[in-house]
């Protein structure tokens, strides 16, 4: 695996050389544990001509939710004196090391911390990395996409588990929290992202934060779930029915966005504009009525964020490549009514190796529970 | 409610005219949300002269976890366009409302986006905020005091209860969660930050995330759990043994941090330095043998954040105000053994009002459990 971190490095620094930076400085922290396997908090990374450091205010714990540093690394860890900024740090140590210039990442460096390195080290210059790391990071290697894939087995089981359970008079919060639960009992790291569980007039909603509200007969019930498996994140989406039968309403606008996210997930091959599979689904979702609440996309990159690049959007710039895990989550919310929001997480994949893989899993039937 | 933001916003309008910025743009959330009541993710704020506007990329739910906005706030949904930044879309609004400059925070504004602005809006003169606003946040009112009590109440009741139950034989991320699930049914609208449960080797470790460890006899079973009430979190340590009898070493190692916690405490009154807390509980530490692995700082303020200023260090500059929540939180790792922190939340007072109001309450007795 270090050989892997190594590779990675290596392909950075080439890209730093072409632009004339002597260094890259690395802050963003998945950007870090995508270069080193790991990624203590407040660690920055020097990456730099065989000597790649980096430099953590404590020492890397070595667990699995934290991963361990590749073997390669020199790890350094700073005296704990108040001010010690291991960003400075690393631009510090980049001059000392004999870097004339350093590329930082300016998407989320900040104003101050970046100030503060011209007048610590004003002899450096600082260029801008821009999203060289992100965009390293588009295409998974079979490795990552063999822990998306784990995150998503956990993430079918645990939704699987709750729905064996009785949910009228549950609340949004305690379904919420009985997932997160099982996903670690699953052997999930954490959750991928903080689990949405929304009722009746709350369902479909994009990132619902759970309330009080108790499941009522009659409710849909939409729930968004992911798990964290050694640092990968993947992310399902269900709405169900509770009760016997589905009111008319609820089948219908049901169909829709089923149909709308199929038509998303059958846009998915290699050398697709993002915006066109974000067509495939918007498109559906229009045409049945529904375009004015829509939000501005249908879905994402995931990976050792829940939330990267690329966005399916109606602007987005670029097309997907195979080995590109994304979401398809297209969703209809009525106001007062609630709605319905269906999403998978699948990596793109071409025709002769059998078209996207669907990670998870769990049905996408309108169960009535 | 509304009128205390009012005041707030006035207090930071006025400070910005006294350095000559004719508007602040807020885009730090619990700054955001100490000044509107709310802070809706990715939303920012800006104070302009009797105009403020809160700008936001989807509408404010309204919900306790998130705050509901003061009723005399502008709230200005942005179109769900791709790119639209809301920091962006508040300096542009700042320059057609006729102001000359903007004062940021650039301590948390990323240089990408202070960049975007300057090529956005190229005659808007962009200052520096500082910490202004956290500054204003140091010293709570009396509803600020009110949520954080509420806050360490869950705590207490959360912790109490799992200690109640049968531990050995649990993982630590099992306890985290049960924690996590306690604190949510008492009220909170969540963790106040990710609960640390470390036992044997892992005990009395700053920040240590759990593990699957199961809890064995004779280990020394350290918790940090907090709750976020109203967005008001408070933090609350102890350190148990498990089994019957306490091992000598186990008892000699809990008086003494149980001793430099209570100098730190005792060192809590209004008009205090800082650093003089920390050396209270420091000294005890050092002077008992323990001075080597010891931590950058005791103890830090609380408040909309769990990890706020002041900061209880060696370094620290600046005197504790009466009002002021912090935590005092010394500990000792010893690295394949275990250790111990003792951590409670309290508000500085002064003699005459009774002293430092203890928020946290659950026992610091050495309990075998």
């Amino acid at each position: 695996m270090s050989e892997l971190y190594a590779v990675r490095r290596a392909r950075l620094r080439d890209r730093c050389a072409a632009v004339g930076s002597a260094a890259a400085l690395v802050s963003r922290p998945a950007n870090i544990r995508y270069l080193t396997g790991c990624a203590p908090a407040g660690a920055a990374l020097l990456v730099h001509e065989g000597d790649d450091t980096l430099l953590c205010p404590s020492p890397p714990t070595g667990e699995p939710s934290e991963g361990r540093p590749a073997e390669d690394l020199r790890v350094s860890v700073l005296p704990s004196a108040p001010g010690g900024d291991p960003v400075v740090a690393a631009a510090e140590y980049a001059a000392r090391a004999g870097a004339d210039s350093v590329a930082v990442e300016e998407h989320h460096l900040t104003v101050a911390r970046h100030r503060t390195i011209s007048l610590v080290v004003p002899r450096l210059r600082l260029d801008d990395l821009g999203c060289a790391v992100e965009t390293q990071r588009l295409v998974k290697d079979e490795d990552e996409i063999a822990c998306l894939r784990i995150a998503a087995e956990i993430a079918d089981q645990a939704l699987g588990e709750l729905l064996e359970s009785i949910l009228v008079g549950r609340t949004e919060r305690h379904l919420a929290l009985e997932l997160e639960r099982r996903l670690v009992d699953h052997g999930a790291d954490g959750p991928a992202f903080p689990t949405s569980v929304g009722t009746g007039p709350h369902s479909g909603r994009p990132g619902h934060v759970p309330t009080d509200r108790r499941v009522e007969e009659g409710d849909f019930l939409s729930v968004n779930v992911g798990a964290n498996y050694r640092g990968y994140r993947c992310e399902i989406g269900r709405t169900f029915v509770i009760g016997s039968t589905p009111a008319d309403w609820q089948i219908e606008l049901y169909d829709v966005v089923f149909a709308a996210q199929r038509a998303g997930r059958q846009a998915l091959v290699p050398g697709v504009e993002c915006r066109e599979v974000d067509h495939a689904a918007r498109t559906v979702l229009e045409g049945a009525g529904y375009g004015a609440g829509l939000g501005p996309r249908t879905g994402h990159g995931v990976g050792l964020e829940i939330d990267e690049d690329p966005q399916l959007s109606p602007a987005a710039m670029g097309k997907l490549d195979a080995c590109v895990p994304v979401t398809v989550a297209p969703g209809v919310h009525l106001p007062g009514r609630g709605g319905v929001r269906i999403d998978d997480t699948l990596v793109v994949r071409p025709e002769t190796d059998g078209g996207p893989e669907l990670l998870t899993i769990t049905t996408k039937e309108l169960l009535a529970l």
